[in-house]
């Protein structure tokens, strides 16, 4: 840890919106860093996060961060504070239950390895689809997925089934023993508390963008609604 | 329109919280309409949404939908009620740019056209990539994008190429016309007040799931982050 960023050896609670803006200013810092830039002010990864000065530095408060003023942060080591404080600084074990056409993307994802997950095994509940390759892992029977997650140290399971079987594949993830699920099916999954389940929802997004298309033509927009980014 | 659900026409504005819950009653009122329900209660679709009763009777207030007591919400009317608010009881023409991994589980995406949406032209950047087929249509070079949106009045770009490119990707988009982007990139794209973008951003999913995970092994967590279901 480097210069100007004093890390100091906190780890708070990070709610939820915090959550997703340092996800924000993690990826601002990887596009300066590759850019060769050393230093980074607040204001500029505010504006890369749709964030005011004031909650970037509350923000990065909160994991232990702070910059100096007139120089800001330093990108590097305030990269590597937000990865440890993510817990992306670290592997993570996943298995894939779903091996269709968002299973399939999702296990030749670049970013998922970027993000330190490695996909140790692929189930699908199709006997025609197992014993296939995808992205060079065996696509194994769901019998077998309890066994692996047991033997592997599985930490977390991706589901990208049909919406009709996501709960029977949360429920058999959770009692094979993995401590979180990421949801690609657009249903929501009930869970145990102490396993998180993250749902990314592509038809709520949908949804929510053909509502925002359908409202714009319908006149002026008020202005709490108005500058959206995404 | 039938029975016990009165529709009403009006069209409030639809905030984003409201915007995602309505999705998630209307997936909760699919999977009831197929396996035969007639009539749910404001209760039901508030376990299925996560929301308490009071809120999804308002919700279905702004959207012009009210239930009967004792009776509830005529289970196929409320859906058109909402499909119809929402904006997917109509299609959209939509592009789609990036031919990668992910633009092509989003070419076979089955969700995609249950929704309405149309995948009417694919785009991509790399000249090898261009004049192969996904999901049964041509990929076609970044010069012909404009053309395209204008001739065939495409109103929704899909952006599923790389974050360094995304950007550039929008602005395109915006400037050959579309009303709304839909953005698979993991990088937020700046975009005029006018065309709303939504983000579907992987790695923030990813990011928030590690660290909640990584929270919940150190120790019980405070009340107001439990039972999260995704």
């Amino acid at each position: 840890m480097g210069g100007y960023t004093r890390v100091v050896a906190v780890r708070a609670r990070v709610s939820s919106p915090t959550a997703h803006r340092l996800s924000l200013y993690l990826r601002e810092l990887e596009r300066l860093a590759a850019s060769g830039r050393a230093t980074v002010s607040s204001r500029q990864l505010g504006v890369a996060a749709g964030a005011a000065e004031a909650q970037v530095r509350k923000d990065l408060g909160v994991i232990g961060t702070a910059g100096l003023p007139g120089v800001g942060y330093v990108v590097e080591s305030l990269g590597d504070a937000i990865r440890a404080a993510i817990g992306v600084h670290r592997s993570w074990r996943a298995v894939l239950v779903g091996a269709g056409n968002i299973g399939r993307a999702l296990a030749a994802y670049r970013s998922f390895r970027e993000e330190g997950f490695e996909i140790a095994a692929v189930f699908d509940a199709d006997p025609s689809v197992a014993g296939r390759r995808i992205s060079g892992t065996k696509v194994q029977p769901m019998d077998a997925l309890a066994e692996c997650v047991r033997r592997q140290e599985i930490e977390i399971g991706i589901i990208a089934v049909p919406p009709e079987s996501a709960q029977e594949v949360a429920d058999r993830l959770v009692a094979a023993g993995v401590q979180g699920i990421l949801n690609f099916a657009p249903r929501r999954v009930r869970v145990p508390d102490r396993v998180p389940a993250i749902g990314v929802d592509f038809r709520a997004a949908l949804e929510r963008l053909v509502l925002e298309v359908s409202q714009r033509d319908e006149g002026p927009v008020p202005a709490r609604r108005r500058g959206r980014s995404a």
